[in-house]
């Protein structure tokens, strides 16, 4: 299959690289070009350091409707079934979320719309979110006959297991302001204030020295699912890995010194 | 030891079948006779496919004391003091909370009054929770010198680490408001409308397809304590056997066209 | 290096132990000195079985503002650039922090001022924590050039993902209120009343059987990084080790006699 860019929009600004999900009459359902286009996206990302904030947007009124059912039905005509389609389908789909915590970038989402099962799995995949107070929160699968099982590994690691077994288990949806109180996402704005919602998140974050950044995110997601003992001996190498940088050095003692630090433009 | 039917009841209401603890002089503890029903009753359930939702419920004053302390205390005149009968009564009991997360259907807690040490891990072990303003939680065994060692086990995978260090060794009680705040109920109703409350929420869930709740309901408990490479597995294979049942492509066909889904009455 | 007991001060009082971090000057820095002192003194009351609550507290404005950055900016003149020094100091710090879980007492952390870095590892490495309303929290190494990576060990088992990755990316403090929403501390009162609250909730702690308080803590931190199943066995053996205390089954028997349990005043 050949990339079609036009599904993904990137906007490069400094040190923060916009993803925006186009393909509004499809809700940014992630069809296999979507999944594809941002597999591509994520994989070149990773290979940037001078970036170190990514945000991923969606143009339209959702945010993303999850998996394209009928792009999925279509495999049922396939001498098995579908079965081998749906099991590459749901790896491929798999992998580009758990390649969103790979990425040495922090990811943000930025949700203004519906965010609906995998669309749902998109947002908790992300290393946080800001959303509209219009936008709503769903793994819905369920109600069709398809229990949301992929998005609940991402979904489980935000939230509660009693909220996560509610929405799954019914189908219905939560509010933004129900999102953040439960961890899902970060902050909730009015809807025309989440543009500079995120710049601000954004610009927070990306002021930071990239290789903190990176060794930090690397070792959050690693010690988060080891034994205390273990998440210990990761992220005491991580701190002396970032003592070692010289714009670590510069930075505390530009601290030290009440001065603004003098670091390197690409570190 | 027989069965004694008469500490525990069973409803059947089409997909939903209704337990009600029923010793209310004992304020419904989990004495043998009470583990032991619960038992034989959760393991009928599991070869019922026709049944999509168990509701736990208590009569009486009380939703359920925790453990037969007069029982317990007897088993101390014992050659060893009690300590082989102590081991299996928590083996016994372990096992049964455990079987509920094992269970195919999903099993919703209905809490109309105190919830207090096994009681408290029986709600816990629920995989939703309705309660009555009038309900409270706690794990108070401390008072009495026993730490409620196995209710921590069901409630630190329910709500957070301090909240539940807080309970345990204070053994203060939360209401139900701040059980719903922290992550151990779902729902909190006024005391009047708690039988409606739940029947609105098995209502809703066991009108979902069985299957994807219990491909689903077995995913969850498996993948929430793997890591996420290994959840994303787990989680892969429940959604390609519930996309390759009937059911499941019809209720897809039947989102897309935007009419009701035929599903098999047993399904 | 010897023990510089006067950056650490400790009250006996009953069942009741309080440290305070005394040096008010550097904001009570986890300095060499500091963490030393700290060691040192967990280590013996590990061997105090009269002591059933540890409090740590501070003097001064400031909880505890993190490492001592003057310290370790001075260890980069090694000849090694400081790498082996940072790999010896994060891992006595971290085993500092890890020998609150794993003391036979309840350890709660009473925070009147700023807690930052490995000062708010501190407060997360307690088993609970009662904070002023003028306390704040942050994990803000990043700000200068240095992710909070082991601070976030402490951190993440206390609070949701997304609210951890905002803090360490971010750099920003949230106040009391907010962390107790979180779960990263427990209490939150108005400044003049912590000392009384916190003697308050110690009271109550220290009033349990000690011999439960032990089984219990011991239980709580085995089992929270167990699955299911074997994290029954754990919690089951501390059960059964409980109740063939002789205090608890006085315990249980004042309970069923309401009657006041009279306990050995060493248990």
């Amino acid at each position: 299959m050949q990339v079609d860019q036009s599904v993904l929009m990137r906007q490069d600004a400094g040190a923060v690289v916009r993803l925006t999900l186009n393909d509004p009459g499809r809700f940014n359902a992630l069809s296999d070009e979507m999944i594809l286009a941002l597999s591509v996206e994520i994989a070149a990302l990773g290979k940037r350091p001078d970036v170190r904030v990514v945000v991923i947007a969606a143009a339209g009124k959702a945010f993303c409707a999850g998996h394209d059912l009928r792009q999925m039905q279509a495999g049922r005509a396939d001498a098995d079934g579908g079965q081998e389609r749906f099991a590459a389908l749901f790896a491929q789909c798999g992998a580009m979320m758990q390649s969103l915590s790979a990425l040495p970038q922090i990811v943000i989402a930025e949700v203004q719309g519906v965010a609906t099962a995998a669309g749902c799995q998109l947002v908790a995949s992300c290393d946080m979110a800001v959303a509209a107070d219009t936008a709503r929160f769903g793994v819905n699968g369920v109600n069709l006959g398809l229990f949301c099982s992929t998005p609940m590994v991402a979904l489980t690691r935000k939230v509660p297991a009693s909220v996560a077994m509610e929405m799954l288990t019914t189908g219905e949806f939560i509010l933004a302001p129900r999102a953040r109180e439960v961890g899902l996402i970060n902050r909730v704005v009015a809807a025309d204030a989440l543009r500079a919602a995120t710049d601000a998140l954004a610009g927070v974050v990306s002021g930071k020295l990239g290789t903190a950044l990176r060794l930090g995110k690397a070792a959050f997601w690693a010690q988060q699912e080891l034994p205390v003992g273990p998440a210990y001996e990761v992220a005491a190498r991580a701190m002396v890995d970032n003592m070692m940088h010289p714009d670590t050095a510069e930075g505390i003692d530009a601290f030290l010194e009440k001065r603004p630090a003098k670091w390197a433009a690409d570190s």
